[in-house]
């Protein structure tokens, strides 16, 4: 097996080095009329291919990314699996309007087109329950909510888990649960694109805990800074907030700060200043089990 | 038949105009995140859709049309055909480097994937032949030569058509058969990405003769400013430029204006200043043939 990096995931080294694993890298050249053209630096012919890519912001990353793989096919890879850290476009799971059609669907198919496995952390999965459904290839799914349990472990006393909505339910119940501590679930209201109210369910039996707010993604942040405010408010200490992708629109972390956030953690699966935990060794964990499984259905061979 | 419109292609209305076709859009929402939603304004249930998408710059542009090809797919359309004035990436058509591959294969290859037919103006085709070397489904090349022609025969007495390298020939010799006009090519020798050097034939015997530029695509200008300036500086009138693509360079135009080109006339397929030939009549007799084609095979019943 060989570790490809796509430009902008030189962050996530410790694939390899988990897997104990040769890495090259795929180059982007721009051309000036927009166009792109990718080249493998590294050996190809013959290797199992894992090759990482970013895709937080997707549109102008997907051309190159697809051509990778293509070309990991010309030059005669064994075989060509994906490691994107943040699978983009898993909230887009239904037509909202007439017209439209489910996007989430379409990308990953698009994506899958060429690949023999796909490894990603936590996707965003609601109405669509499980990436098996939209997606015919070998998809692995890998969990930060153990990092997460042990960051709250390492930096909070006597927590209690805290989901901003009923969405974050997942996250939030499986965290508290590695913490061993209690979790609750706000009801949230949206207002508006930027604006929304958030309800706390009755917590006096938790009084003396240290909440902290648990979500899977940062996007506008309004969700997150509603959920500070509405503690702050029944007075509870400010909480910490994590997130496992740290997709943060301009202002967002503004937002949350402003809001009183104790902290702003996430995870490395989208660059961002607030990246405190790696997950470098968990993709790298769902990389051997994918591989393994392929080599033990016979098909590497 | 029904023409659907992608965003930046309502230049081109002719299309449906010609066809008698009745049209529709094509929205794109861009969120924070940089994600994108597509919607269909308009019947597309049991429809023959024709969509006239714009793909200059391709990078940014190929996630939301892959996603309206699908989604009208989705909503019940019969057949889904692509109308691409302009066709990227062909001129990246070998690995140039170990470790690159065919872009334009690639390229074509994942246009293709959900598509019925193609129709396009020009390709630029050198090493691959025509587009069914690297497209398994119908493609429809339309020509734009009998329009330069004709914009040549309306706004130049006694023309010579002049190339400015060999890989013009093809597009000078069968602009200069329909004017019925003589033609040249020059030798074109690169010196770095934005110098060439370009060397006139003997042309003693076209003396008195007004000498017009052809090529397909003008993209950083260097090319067709030499050519400008090797015929300015053997003694010959200041040239009009013709080209069928526009990419344009930032600074290209400027290039042409400062090397005394007395014209710069491009037809639209990409939207520019210069655009004066409407290519919208063309893309409709291909249309034609190709759901023709179709209706004959009895595809479409």
């Amino acid at each position: 097996m060989i570790v490809f990096h796509m430009p902008g995931t030189e962050r996530l080294g410790r694939v390899a080095y988990e897997l104990g694993a040769p890495t090259g890298e795929v180059e982007i050249h721009h051309f000036p009329d927009g166009e792109s053209r990718v080249r493998f630096i590294g050996e190809v012919r013959g290797q199992e291919v894992a090759l990482v890519a970013e895709l937080h912001r997707p549109d102008r990353k997907i051309l190159p990314l697809l051509f990778a793989v293509a070309t990991a096919r010309e030059l005669g890879a064994r075989s060509v699996g994906l490691v994107v850290p943040y699978l983009p476009y898993m909230r887009q799971d239904r037509a909202f309007r007439p017209g439209e059609g489910v996007t989430a669907r379409q990308f990953v198919s698009l994506l899958s087109h060429d690949l023999d496995w796909l490894v990603t952390v936590d996707p965003h999965l609601h109405r669509i329950r499980s990436l098996g459904e939209v997606c015919r290839l070998p998809a692995e799914t890998v969990h930060a909510a153990p990092l997460l349990a042990e960051w709250i472990r390492e930096h909070v006393e006597h927590p209690l888990v805290v989901g901003p909505d009923g969405e974050s339910h997942q996250w939030v119940a499986s965290v508290a649960a590695l913490v061993g501590a209690p979790h609750m679930v706000m009801t949230k209201r949206r207002v508006s694109d930027c604006r929304v109210e958030l309800t706390l369910p009755p917590l006096t039996r938790h009084n003396g805990r240290s909440p902290v707010l648990v979500d899977d993604i940062v996007s506008s942040g309004a969700t997150m800074a509603g959920a500070v405010r509405a503690l702050t408010d029944a007075g509870w200490p400010a909480p910490a907030c994590l997130a496992v992708h740290a997709l943060f629109a301009p202002g967002a972390r503004q937002l949350l700060h402003a809001a009183g956030a104790a902290a702003v953690v996430t995870t490395n699966t989208v660059a961002h200043a607030s990246n405190q935990v790696d997950v470098g060794g968990l993709l790298a964990k769902g990389i051997s089990r994918r591989v393994s499984q392929r080599v033990r259905a016979g098909i590497a061979g």
